[in-house]
């Protein structure tokens, strides 16, 4: 029987024995606390689609509202997405969008009273915010050859952090 | 900068009138063409964060390969994730993973024969792998204030599509 | 009737400012306390198709069963189809089933000790075994042109609903 | 009026011996033909509870949109909800929703060029927006007691099925 | 720069470069072709339970009718529960099942006209097929210390792959 | 040895009248208290996979961390596969994986601090994680028929199962 191991990735492990293989953390023990999370997260586009958002022409519907329903499934869906997340009863999640001249800015607070943080709630939430307007004026930022040229995702981040 | 302003944005649909709404493009008539998309995304992080993951001493396991698994999950879930995706059969999905001396930096490509491009499926599973590879961190990237001063997600962008 | 129209419908959110976009309901605050609802909806049906329920002849199988286990399912699976719901820790859910003469009548009772209602979560349960319910007997209530002519769901609404 | 009852039920099975059970119906051998369905729903509302909609105060956010993005999102999703339902390569969906003065109205309209109908995701999405409007509206149409006396779906059912 | 590597584990992909991580088999250029997969499975029971399932007072519900129903949804949702999984566009799932004196047996026969198999959709169906079946009869498999000596799941396995 | 006839099987419910279809256990009255869940299982494999797999020379990524990563995924998705399961806040999941010169076994600890016990997400996670697995080493288990004359998956069993 060996477990598995491999010198410079591995070493610790391995000197760890049976049971190294990590997993999500035990929070069995800590107390239920209130937790908030505020993330944010911007999305980089071209004049003429922040134009075409303003004016309420994006073919696929209104992106604001629609990138905050987005928001608002994602913040539910963090422990399916990603796999060391705890599931976490969340009591709130607030999405907020703002076009700015060149990009679309996107805060998401998220609260829970619970064993752990809900910082990955609130990224992910923005995440998929962001990723829901780029796919709703996808057609406005094309070049001719079908390249992104101009839209990108920037500033993924944690604006605060709460706890009890 | 301005707020989501209902004149403004919904001026526009007024006058469009009963089905103004929108909704998920129509591609049934569009053939299947070989599809394929390759995105990237970088995550900064800390000196001692990145000298970690090097050695393999992040206590939840193994960063790259489990960033790779969650990409992997991910871009088979774009149609759950962004509401207005078409629901695409992925024929390959490989993502990429590099540590470099202050960041982590995802590459993922997928290719489909279908009738709509799988871009949307790169940029969300690059965005799932850091986001995993963010909360796998997580510990060693907090402050004392439990604040994440350093870590972002940056540079979220579709670096090749190809179709036909 | 007016159709969904820009000037009427977002007036208020201008005026709102910043932080218009609402999201989900903040129950951060609330206690938890014992919650009970019942809903029930019917899905009116031919003749023939009863009698081929009463008859166990349905060749996809037993619908009753089969529309309680979807029953218990959805129960569980609100928070991922409407966007606004907490994801609720369900104590119970109890759906029951009566074929009448010229319909099928379900209701489901929903328990859960928490900071909200359970009454989607009884509604849409209900809604989930009906449509399971008419996906198993879709081959006996087409008609030759493919058509549902008789086929509707009726009267999806809340019985009961307890706290504390 | 009959409640489900072992031998009426299940004498035919016991007949039918091993394979009665039934399962999913084979589609393995038919074409992929231009499919569209068209369903509706209404849901019943307060007189109160329309106005807020057309005047876009209620609290959670727009009404309309939301439930359009839910619809969307619900479309996709059928295969997951409705145990016997094929996975389907959705190729449109179209939700539209009228304000009536005393209900609310969905309209989908799915299509996909495959095995097999969409009536089901077309229902199922209907289903779906309507139970998202109810959701964004409780506190509306809850009376004193927390009861909702009103509220209620009606007419859920197939428009058109085309195939060909 | 340096790529994830790891001596034991890792020499093949570090020789090999980046773009050594692997990930989901590239089928794109796979024809389309009929596929079929039969896989079974056995849960050992107790005497008692058997005779209770074959009673029909399983408190719960109808045991086989529930783990069919169940091993339907779970067929539909490989790609979701297996990381390196293709979507795959099932076009019929048969399950089986048989009350034998000391085990139930589960039979799961897939079929889809697609580029890869489908022998992992027949496995985990008949997994959680099996598991269902356990679930409800936990009531009837625990000891007094609440442990279960007797349940086990044996011989998931598949029984025919057919391509073509 | 008898199969699914519906005489044996719904005898009872007929005598149990409306009500008898039963559901998920109502545990709205029981107390929150630690739970402690161990299950494994067993892949046999060949010879010839077991060393690709200790080589690290398995196409598709490392097995290993792979199939753990599935495995903690899957415990928390346990009531979205299960029908008759509770949602249960799982507060640790602990996957173990070791390679015998057979097989591969994995074990899983699952806690959570709740109404009811967790073996169902170990056994479930045990499950997925061998499926992960086999999906893995496909290529290498296969003979040159594409049937699987060796792989299997054995003894899915609880370990051990404590409460309070």
């Amino acid at each position: 029987m060996n477990i598995w191991r491999g010198r410079h990735t591995f070493m610790a492990p391995f000197h760890r024995g049976f049971g190294a293989m990590g997993g999500m953390v035990d929070v069995s023990g800590k107390p239920d606390v209130p937790r908030r999370a505020v993330a944010s997260g911007e999305l980089v586009l071209q004049r003429h689609t922040i134009e075409a958002i303003r004016a309420g022409t994006i073919e696929k519907g209104e992106v604001l509202e629609s990138a905050k329903v987005a928001a608002l499934h994602a913040a539910k869906r963090v422990s399916d997405a990603l796999p060391y997340t705890h599931p976490i009863p969340i009591t709130a999640t607030t999405p907020r969008l703002e076009v700015k001249d060149d990009r679309l800015v996107v805060t998401v607070e998220v609260k829970a009273t619970y064993k752990t943080g809900v910082e990955m709630e609130a990224l992910y939430a923005c995440a998929v915010a962001l990723l829901t307007a780029w796919d709703m004026v996808k057609k406005h930022e094309k070049d001719e050859g079908g390249q992104y040229p101009f839209a990108r995702i920037q500033n993924i981040r944690v604006l605060e952090k709460e706890k009890g």
